[in-house]
């Protein structure tokens, strides 16, 4: 196991009123002990009593110490890391959290590498991997749905579930192994029938949770979302009232700038992500090829379209127009927005509910982005659209990529043990099946993992946790 | 005293690993307690001993609580605000934070206005007014002799100055207005000579911290550099090599972008802010008229003005150039660098040295920025030119305008006192004066203070601390 201490800035990045810097290992109470200023009367780290807060000095140059900071203590194994912790809360400025930093490192620290902390949960077993990975989609998550799932993978809901299966699996494969074991005297300890009833089972529940990827893929990484439209049709009016209407407490209450959200729109908990479209120009009476070929290239990366109409500028090859959009959108759900209409009279809109491009099989939508009017009926819409599965609230849901391609193999493993047993195949082959789906579904929780998949599922973390 | 209980985001704003959220008032335990799953077999909030850490959960809607999280307890008196306080430590999301945020809102706390939680340890005795006030300054400082000052500030260095000088002050004012009780018996119970030699002095003290401002303002605000040259001499080359120097660490450390800070450059612990000028263009020539006019009009802000010429490229109307820049940098200080000495030769150089424009008074600097050569001896140059007032480390340096203003103010009256004493004017007078000296001192550390200067000194804070 690593023995050496390592050492973070937890909180975000930047100036702010306090942050938090964590120190983790074997040495973390030595090396804090040589920072802060000579011990209280109840003397140093060592001495404080475990998940206990102190007020004390980090001694530095300036002749009044560097900082006056906050030491929790945390002692093994009753930390998240499973090992001796300290956190150093001090005040938020750049200078200071780096000095620290910097006295850390001078005193025999190492700086963490991304996700090391949780890495060490992990090897330390405070988590098997599946919960760890779900620490970083936790502090990703940007909606209700999207934090319901990853709290309930950490919590360890989905590693339950693999863990009942690899135990039935693994039931299985012993009856089938000791009949190897057995071999010459051709005996039949597991019930074939059971035993297809089994993989049955555990086929049904794999099956359900690679189903489910496309829902949770969808609430962690939100359902791409075309606009498509010629310019000035108000998209961008749309938009910002979609985006406003969720946003507004968040950046009112943490200053938060809407630069990294713009695009990403919440209803109901499921994230749409909005793909920006060049926008078509009509150019008098012809459509420019140009902004519809980019446009049909984003409409490629998403699976709801909106078709944004001025209904009071109708582009004149409107008809050439609804071709090209149906044409490119056959696997995809298509909803004509018609906007701006305020500006048109009742009988004006029901000939056009009436009369426009009558063919075209597609919801549409009538509103004004102007004044909010009919926005409901759109995001109601585009919640219908997004044709996601339905999955009761305690249903496990896979959101992670690897996870996914691991049960994909998994299901495919199972499959074979049920063709196996239904075509009366030698059991050291359904043995071989069998470990081979018990492989696939360790390799999520981690019982089965390589230091290159750790690598590569902790990289993605951020600094500090 | 304000009774409500109020709740803030203190970390950098943004998604970190963790974040805190800080509760503080009276009715601190009582809200958090609500929103906290049922208590610990120890008991809740208020059974937690002070100055400890226990992990909780956040209970809200998703069916496995909102967030597991670390609860810090400190009990009033002991604690920074002084009141009850509360600190949740959370997972980093931006959807916990506000979740947690909200929770805490709907439960009773108020969202707290910037610096709130350093004004109620003002209110509240835990420090005085000039030390909240630096609370602010360390968590914006970004140098090493910024950060000192702040930390002197906080430690409470000023304050005691001020209250020695407070405190002769009214020992002499007792004497005075003693003196005037028995006015009819014409007593002098202060020896005049005696009462002019302590205005003397105090006003000797006071006249030292209000001179200490240009240092302390060029410690805290940076001392403004204009560069001034042709495009393509090798001011941004010269610019970055400069950042790098002393930057490189933080960004590595705290992957902080350079956006923010990219313009000032740190020359042992002093900030050196430089100024953007319009760059002037030389066409074939002619020195084009408006780029002379935009980055004079920049020269106004700075103290320093470098004057960057390409040994190479000698615009042809160089000595009208310099005519201009002399007349507008009479009471600044000039340097003027000469880069690229790479592409030259030492005798080139040395006919340089000694024929270029030899009547301007300027400092000069042969240096290549591209190869990094000699830009340590401009280093130096600038540290020279800022001509900072002699302080030693150990004295009171004053950074803060309004604390700048009001010593101006009271050593304005303590001149007056002296005077008067000189003059032999009535003792009614010269109590008025010392008790306007007094007064504006008071009005430092926050023992004289209105809503307004309060409103006005705390809505400068972040919110949070």
């Amino acid at each position: 196991m690593e023995k050496s201490t390592i050492c973070a800035i937890s909180t975000p990045a930047g100036q702010g009123g306090i942050a938090i810097i964590r120190v983790s290992g074997n040495e973390a109470f030595d090396i804090c002990n040589r920072i802060l200023a000579p011990p209280t009367p109840q003397g140093g780290l060592l001495e404080q009593p475990a998940n206990t807060v102190r007020l004390r000095t980090v001694v530095a140059p300036p002749p009044g110490g560097l900082d006056d900071v906050l030491v929790s203590v945390f002692r093994s194994p009753h930390s998240f890391t499973g090992e001796d912790t300290v956190e150093i809360t001090c005040h938020g400025s750049l200078y200071i959290q780096q000095e620290i930093l910097k006295l850390l490192l001078e005193n025999g620290c190492r700086l963490a590498s991304p996700g090391e902390f949780t890495q060490r949960a992990f090897l330390n077993g405070k988590m098997d991997l599946s919960q760890a990975e779900a620490v970083a989609d936790l502090i990703a998550s940007s909606s209700a749905a999207s934090h319901r799932l990853a709290m309930n993978q950490m919590r360890g809901g989905f590693s339950k579930e693999l863990q009942q299966l690899r135990s039935q699996l693994l039931d299985f494969v012993s009856l089938i192994e000791l009949e190897l074991d057995f071999g010459e005297e051709d005996l039949e300890f597991a019930d074939r029938t059971q035993l297809l009833e089994l993989s049955g089972n555990i086929k049904t529940i794999i099956g359900r949770l690679v189903k489910s990827y496309s829902l949770g893929n969808a609430i962690k990484n939100g359902i791409p979302v075309a606009i498509v439209g010629e310019t000035n049709v108000g998209k961008s009016t749309l938009l910002n009232h979609l985006l406003n209407e969720e946003k507004a407490i968040v950046s009112e209450i943490h200053g938060t700038t809407r630069d990294t959200i713009e695009d990403v729109v919440n209803i109901n908990g499921i994230s749409f992500r909005f793909i920006d479209t060049a926008g078509i120009r009509n150019t008098t009476d012809e459509i420019e090829t140009l902004g519809i070929e980019r446009t049909f290239q984003k409409i490629e990366q998403a699976s709801i379209v909106l078709w944004m109409i001025d209904t009071t500028q109708f582009c004149e090859k409107i008809e050439e127009l609804a071709d090209k959009i149906i044409s490119k959108t056959e696997n995809k759900q298509l909803i004509i927005v018609f906007n701006k209409i305020d500006k048109i009279s009742p009988e004006e809109q029901t000939v056009l509910e009436e009369e426009f491009l009558p063919h075209i099989p597609a919801k549409r939508i009538y509103l004004s982005a102007k004044y909010k009017k009919n926005t409901d009926i759109l995001e109601q819409a585009l919640l219908e659209a997004a044709n996601l599965p339905d999955f009761s609230e305690n249903d496990v849901i896979v959101t992670n990529m690897r996870h996914y391609e691991a049960l994909s193999n998994a299901l495919e493993a199972i499959e074979r043990v049920g063709k196996g047993l239904q075509e009366g195949i030698s059991g050291d082959f359904i043995s071989q099946d069998i470990r081979e789906c018990m492989h696939y579904l360790g390799e999520i929780t981690g019982d089965i993992s390589t230091d290159e998949v750790l690598g590569n599922i902790f990289s993605k973390f951020c600094i500090g946790k």
